[in-house]
């Protein structure tokens, strides 16, 4: 199955993927047959055109001002400025600009975090069910990963749990709120908990336990609820953000770490980030994206009509008999599969050519998901299929 | 220096670069200081605009054509098959489309490759005058790097030296062809004297040892000089490449991987290496990056134009009484520093407005590297300059 002397961690790595390759293969012949018959929510991919402001942004910072247009590009000042004023509004801290590092999107903010912190020793915690990723990039960067469950009735956080799981070789713990798959967004509550949580198991251990804090999401949230950074809850807190949700240009590849200004050996973290950063295949964003960032902060996809589409699809969905949860945030909506057999019960419906990812692939058994970024008419179309074939699920 | 619990790997990372840091703090404040009265050669940045297609190729690339223009983009069809067509004519061989992996420049194709194949037992041989970054990128991917000096007197590769050595741990060996900062390309004789003793190798030790061709500067070639990829000499070959060299805009961020046909467990390597590219932060180029790539494709900078600013600035160098090879490929002119004091040179040109690149922080104690992507005004001012302070340093 593996090259010779292919590293342990490298198979490790690769084998938990394995059930999302499954599905992405099944998924690309899915798309392939239906074409534009097909109803598709399976991943948080636009199926609309993307925001005319987004491609006017890109078109302009193309011209070249300058022969520096397109030499190497680090942490830009101009591109620190942006995300400071951003962050100011975000959380009412100041960040220093130096704290903050441009990266390719969030999993480029992760590669670069995980790859300047983890050693062969160190446990990372994250929130299960998780995003796809987490698991497999903590064992690509030598560490190994432990999925703590939320509470399975209200998807909270369980910060008992948490605590529970932490020991002396926990480096950090991952926080993903708005939450992709479950829509959750922690409270302050649960958040101010869980600070103290943190707080206490550092002193007991006699070093800062980071929070990374994946707010890729942030800017997606429902029904006027107000973001909670969980980075003003703990110092020691270390943000990842992208602008491909934001925008739902996820191919384009813009986002950030952010370093929080209150956080120990902060002159010392900085120093290790950057040289990760450009040890990990110079991991800035490109030029491009730099000079167009400016333009990308002020613009955002139409929250209210994914909103009204969520509506539309919940309601239509328990009309149809379906156990959901009405998301908080994020792109998705997690409806109780009919029949325990959550592959088999995404195959049913790919049959009838509506696209929805199995929660098993995400560690959601008894679930499926499905993106609100699907068109409003896939939603249409759809419902009634997902009616259809509930019923021809439950028959047997 | 770190903070607590700071990994021994990541540690090594960032000492193996702080040479680099130290230059660079100083090369920032020399260019505020001079602005557009400097003379830059210090690194291979443009110091001219990029060219006008390359500006054409982006802005077109920014229209969208369907929804999915920037949805997730993975490893294209159709960035596949441009690579393909271009890999035909660089080597005769038939590649796979699959064999190929769209990447953030070279440094993130090494990134894949590193991630995917280092584990903490493995060492990395690389040749010496080496790029920044090859040592730094292997402590980072958990391995260890093992520099092998050139010739010192040709800069040819020393395959003895290689062969060496190579012992059980060995996973593979770093080639960099037309050679930053020698310039030194590779002939045929020398490439099959390496295929052999890495064929020997990996005979001995019962598994390939990789041979990985960092091509960057392929298109980069003078006097009418064929290249000859080192991929065409031993089959179990991973090629590295950018178009950043070829259109002179590195901040752009686009470049592969490319299996050899050839090579061993080919399906095997091709599983692990898309693992790393999606666990190493999702490391494909950019949507729009793979939209433009077919015009990309088609372009180069004025290699006739750089040809003839190296010779200008070879013979001017001369004629002021310095020692100085003539670069077969690559941006970069090595002369020898009229003093033992590399440093202390590059600071006496700095003072008198003209950038180098100190040959110790390349490993060529005793050299500077100046880069032809100067402006051919940069060049004729220099030059008096060079003679004048290689007088004053002489006096010492």
């Amino acid at each position: 199955m593996f090259p010779p002397r292919t590293p342990a961690h490298v198979q490790r790595a690769h084998k938990s993927i394995l059930h999302i390759y499954e599905f992405l293969a099944k998924y690309e012949r899915w798309t392939a047959a239906r074409g534009e018959t097909g109803c598709d929510f399976a991943l948080g991919n636009p199926q609309t055109m993307p925001p005319d402001a987004f491609v006017s942004a890109l078109r302009d910072a193309t011209t070249p001002r300058d022969k520096a247009w397109y030499a190497y590009k680090t942490n830009e000042g101009s591109s620190r400025e942006v995300v400071r004023a951003s962050l100011h509004k975000v959380t009412g801290l100041d960040y220093p600009p130096e704290n903050i590092f441009l990266t390719n999107g969030a999993t480029g903010a992760l590669l670069v975090t995980m790859n300047a912190l983890i050693g062969p020793d160190d446990e990372v915690l994250y929130n299960s069910p998780p995003w796809f990723f987490y698991e497999g990039m903590v064992w690509n960067s030598g560490g190994t990963p432990i999925a703590v469950d939320v509470d399975r009735d209200t998807f909270d956080l369980d910060v008992g749990a948490i605590e529970r799981a932490i020991n002396e070789r926990t480096r950090f713990v991952i926080v993903n709120s708005p939450n992709n798959p479950t829509g959750k967004v922690y409270s302050p509550d649960t958040l101010t908990k869980l600070g103290k949580v943190l707080e206490g198991a550092s002193r007991n251990i006699g070093r800062p336990i980071y929070l990374v804090s994946d707010e890729a999401y942030r800017a997606v949230l429902y029904d006027g609820a107000a973001f909670h950074s969980p980075t003003k809850y703990y110092r020691n807190s270390i943000m990842i953000y992208t602008y491909g949700k934001t925008l739902l240009t996820p191919g384009q590849r813009i986002g950030y770490i952010a370093l929080s200004p209150q956080m120990d050996d902060l002159e010392e973290l900085r120093t290790i980030l950057y040289s990760s950063q450009i040890l990990s295949g110079w991991a800035m964003t490109s030029a491009l994206m730099q000079h167009s960032l400016p333009d990308l902060e002020k613009i955002s996809i139409d929250v209210r009509a994914l909103q009204e589409r969520r509506d539309r699809f919940v309601t239509g969905l328990r009309e149809c008999g379906y156990e959901v949860r009405m998301p908080e945030g994020a792109f998705y909506v997690t409806p109780k599969a009919p029949i325990e057999d959550d592959v088999r019960f995404s195959n049913l419906l790919a049959e009838e050519g509506v696209f929805c990812l199995p929660g098993s692939v995400v560690r959601m058994n008894g679930y499926f998901r499905a993106s609100v970024t699907a068109s409003d008419d896939m939603v249409e179309r759809a419902l009634p299929i997902f009616a259809a074939v509930r019923k021809k699920a439950l028959k047997g």
